[in-house]
């Protein structure tokens, strides 16, 4: 009994690295989408376009691992709990990795067109959005709601960088409407992102539910004991 | 025991109307939303904008009776992967109800325009956003793979619509200016629609994995019978 604790101990752990490799896995293509996008560099946008085999496989391994985790070990309430977050938060990172390919193929689209000349700053969006997402998921694994707290105040800021791109670009294409075809695909871009910054909301949310549940029980175990 | 079965099965299929009603709900606020659009009614609008506790209610709902029956049941092989599908497809058809809002923000803010002059038809890319989803429920509720395959197929009609729309708004924008910001609200609403299909996909994909690994078990058992 103590080893197969301790086997279930160590295969949690497992779960939670590959969470992180998935994470890391999803940011990486939307930052190379991105920089596809500054670079106006083809080949990279190709790349994400074509390559979300690795995402896709990762995804359901941690799939199997979980519902593998959940038959074995029938596991009570807070390890239930955890682990069936981890569906969830993988099919978040999934969606993530998909919003990779939406953006490369919009970056694509405008790479068709001269640049348009606009004070946005997607790369900062982009930089926002993936630190909300690496910050959920740290979050996550450490059970931190501090973090995930921070996290869901973060996603106010990235709202205002999507509105305020949304009204440069409009007036951009108001003052020239050769534009108006690339700037749409800059617009929808701005909108993935914020996508992103969505997904890392809904882990952040994940987190505080999970923690609190786990707070409700031990004061009620603390009640029943005093 | 076979009382504990039964109270099981019972459970079980509660479950399953729960996700239906939810899936109704979700679906009844895209409805309304294309609706306010259509007839230029803002209280209709305003109503899925301020609206949305009843999805996040049931929302919740709906995962503490899969959380109860994980953690009371203990069920085995096919329960328990559906059991969590249906936490996936719960948060699934809370972001269609996040959608719905979505819509009716962008249709708010498109009524504060004269009309666009298009022929676009998003109450037709509505229709098939919203049969993908009810059928999508309804091959995970009956286990009804062939249904799944007929959602998948027709995402590529919605995509096609989207596509269409697209162009036709982008031509109505380059040949008259003053359309711009009245026209991007429009190419966002079916954005937002094809993401519903989206969701109906990743419902039909849930189906297909789980009566596949069902399918995939039942020939083991065969072989190892035989």
């Amino acid at each position: 009994m103590a080893a197969d604790t301790r086997h279930f101990a160590e295969e949690l752990e497992e779960l939670k690295q590959r969470l992180l490799a998935m994470g890391g896995l999803a940011e990486e293509r939307v930052r190379t989408a991105l920089r596809g996008l500054v670079a106006r560099d083809r080949a990279l946008l190709l790349e994400v376009i074509g390559g979300d085999q690795a995402v896709n496989a990762l995804q359901v391994e941690i799939d199997d691992r979980c519902f593998k985790l959940l038959a074995l070990h029938q596991p009570m309430a807070v390890d239930l709990r955890f682990i069936v977050s981890v569906v969830k938060i993988n099919s978040d990172l999934e969606r993530v990795g998909d919003l990779a390919v939406n953006i490369a193929e919009a970056a694509d689209r405008y790479l068709a067109h001269p640049p348009v000349e606009a004070r946005i700053d997607l790369t900062r969006m982009g930089a926002v959005s993936q630190r909300m997402l690496r910050e959920a998921l740290d979050a996550f694994v450490q059970a931190d709601t501090a973090l995930a707290h921070e996290v869901l105040k973060q996603d106010d800021v990235l709202d205002a960088l999507k509105d305020q791109t949304f009204r440069t670009l409009l007036a951009t294409m108001l003052a020239d409407p050769r534009t108006i075809e690339p700037a749409i695909n800059l617009i929808l871009i701005a909108r993935h992102l914020e996508r992103i910054g969505d997904h890392a909301t809904n882990v952040a949310e994940d987190v505080i539910f999970i923690v609190n549940a786990m707070d409700v029980r031990h004061h009620a175990a603390d009640a029943s004991a005093g």
